[in-house]
């Protein structure tokens, strides 16, 4: 509550009352007066200003969020009770799971895709839990990712009926069907959203030609990974979630950077299915680095869940990449969009002198060895321009922008001047620019 | 974090993390290592769990919602800055915005009744403090109250461009007005969003025939209250709010129901406009009324902003009432739908032994002399019975009904029988049903 402050004038005077539970009613009492060993007293509280222009009355309560990311495998198995009763926090509320009384609903949206490999195995897995479902299958692209299709989904679930509080709605998919499906428990089916859409609080829709406009900070209660499912990953599509799993290696863990370089090739190649063994030494290469992914982005959300601090180290690639992707729509997948965005800001770390040469050059490998495109034509030094000063404004005029200083450590910059930017445009274009079909 | 457990069985460890900020990065450090006295240390957690089956990561987060609400008068007086200035949290900032830097931007929404009346006075009043701003006159019924308006209002919000986190949104209106507008200061103008819809956290709008399907419960920064605004309502309009005054009183406070019971026909009178004298005695009915309400309001609101416990007394006059406004949409007016649901459930509490004969009579003038309706053919048995089922489904399975146990005190009821609500509904039926017109 260090950040609250409560409007003084020298004419105020205010009162603070701490609110405490009488039978049924909540009822100020004054902050220092006598309660009882046994009193409901909330941690919320309300303070009364009476000023000569009238009174004010200010509410400060504190809400707790609490959500779960739970890495598992065979969580399709019927035997499985995660994806039932998984989302609970109370051990008695998954007993009651377990012996239901009533019988158990599930809402389920998935992505089309997905679908179409693991349908069968997703509805024999609710039919023998006995759980009375919808499975809604829908084209969760980026290019659908509209208010329409989540209204669509909300008049499904509406017609549906479930109890919000305690039958969760079930996301299985990408990022993109986690994101519009804003409310619970997803289950990743990319290794995109694995470590990355799985793991946040923010979901949203395009709207008005702006990626992710209308939105909520609303995290989901449950997450669940199973790395099994990245096995019917296209090739493409691991790269493109190793591009998060870079960004957050660059920002701030050393140790996950020398694991993609290392084993990147290994991991696209077994598709996060078996561990790797690189000149004689083998290494848990697929557990060790999404558990790093996943640790090291939980760290930045849990202490910053609604942005209130606007400095932000998983911002990173995604300063020019929002413009960008929209621009190309559906050429550049979110990752590869965002390997574009930070292979350009490391020329900027590189001209401001943050990053040898050496260590500029062993980060362009290391994402040309995990196949992500290290630049593209689209990505104009007006687009770049114009994004940062849209950033501006979005971010209390500062442009806040995050470069790696070394390897796996970052800053905050704000003041990169137009010439640096400049400059690192040139000699990005001209080491990696690749010439325009003709 | 009383209710917070985690799900522990006798194979796992949990491990406790507090969040440290190093340099730009927060990073996981064991609950009892070493931190020094400036370290920067989060108030989120993060929990490990480790089993045979994989890992579970449980983030914990608190979230303070702080907010606002301001009675004063003159709020469009050019001099007076409460409108422009009077959300922010810190001097310091109230400051800045007293010499801007740079020109203030407002985006406003304003009913369009309300617009007729006073739209020459709020746009001089943004005019003479040179804000760039955009007034947008909706026709903000409970008919209109769609996603489609939302929208409406996103595009055009989205076409103006403002700064989210410094430049609030301005909803001028009724409930309606700001239920829909879910962002930022609100500036009520009926009676009944005065005390009601302007100090709550809830907003919403109605979808799929159902009232406040979709919505938020994300309080707004600020709200202001000048009861000056009060005097262009219509008298119905003003009984309307004195229904949910009058629900504040049944449910908690004795004094404010003989205030109302006393004072009732002189604020429909008077229009709050001035404090009535009764039998040669002056009294503060106009001021004292609208504080009671407001104060007893937020003194349910504040400890349960997101409604975790259920049992709530605000529900009173709520539980059949939202398919009874809906159903005779736009006949009745929400705090008569609110009204003739109070009724009923008044005679539920005599039937119960919970009112003595005495108490409910004066109830019932008491909303008579409110000039509220106490019956209405459109609310039957079989639509207070949907009702109820209908809250049980959404209510964790119980009904939670409120009910007045004497004058000014309730208690949350979850057993009443058939029987009662029947023979409750024949004894309303018989003593307060109207002849319908032939």
């Amino acid at each position: 509550m260090g950040k609250f402050h409560l409007l003084n004038s020298s004419k105020e005077k205010t009162t603070e009352y701490k609110l405490v539970r009488v039978k049924s009613a909540w009822t100020c009492k004054e902050k220092h007066s006598h309660t009882g060993p046994k009193a409901c007293v909330s941690a919320a509280k309300i303070y009364e200003s009476l000023t000569d222009k009238g009174t004010c009355w200010t509410v400060v309560t504190p809400i707790i969020f609490s959500y779960k990311v739970t890495e598992t495998h065979g969580l399709l198995d019927p035997c499985n009770s995660t994806l039932l009763t998984g989302h609970t926090h109370e051990p008695q509320q998954a007993d009651t799971l377990r012996i239901p009384t009533k019988p158990i609903r599930r809402f389920v949206v998935v992505d089309q895709e997905v679908y179409r490999i693991y349908g069968t195995q997703i509805s024999t897995y609710f039919e023998s839990n006995n759980v009375t479902c919808k499975i809604l299958a829908l084209p969760t692209t980026e290019e659908n990712k509209s208010m329409e299709m989540a209204l669509k989904i909300l008049e499904e679930l509406n017609s549906f009926t479930i109890d919000r509080r305690t039958e969760p709605v079930i996301a299985i998919g990408g990022g993109v069907c986690l994101d519009i499906v804003a409310w619970l428990p997803p289950l990743p089916t990319t290794l995109l959203s694995y470590i990355d859409a799985s793991v946040g609080a923010k979901t949203g829709v395009n709207f008005a030609n702006c990626k992710n406009k209308i939105g909520a900070y609303i995290p989901p209660v449950a997450t669940y990974l199973d790395l099994s499912f990245i096995k019917t990953i296209p090739r493409r599509h691991i790269s493109n979630g190793l591009a998060e799993m870079l960004k957050m290696a660059l920002m701030k863990h050393k140790e996950l950077f020398e694991l993609l370089e290392k084993h990147g090739q290994h991991l696209l190649e077994s598709k996060f299915q078996s561990d790797s063994n690189v000149f004689g030494q083998s290494s848990q290469s697929a557990s060790r680095s999404t558990r790093l992914a996943i640790i090291t982005m939980l760290e930045e959300l849990a202490p910053n869940l609604w942005e209130d601090d606007l400095d932000r180290l998983v911002d990173f690639g995604h300063l020019v990449s929002p413009a960008l992707e929209m621009r190309v729509l559906p050429s550049l997948l979110h990752g590869e969009a965002v390997n574009i965005d930070m292979a350009y800001m490391v020329y900027v770390s590189r001209e401001s002198g943050l990053l040898t040469d050496e260590e500029k050059n062993r980060i362009i490998s290391c994402m040309v060895g995990l196949e992500l495109p290290v630049w593209h034509q689209a990505c104009t030094m007006e687009l770049i321009q114009s994004s940062l000063q849209d950033r501006l404004k979005h971010s209390g005029g500062l442009v806040r922008m995050p470069l790696p200083v070394g390897l796996g450590q970052a800053e905050i910059f704000n003041n990169t001047s137009y010439e640096i930017l400049n400059s690192a445009y040139e000699k990005w274009c001209n080491e990696l620019s690749i010439p325009v079909d003709v």
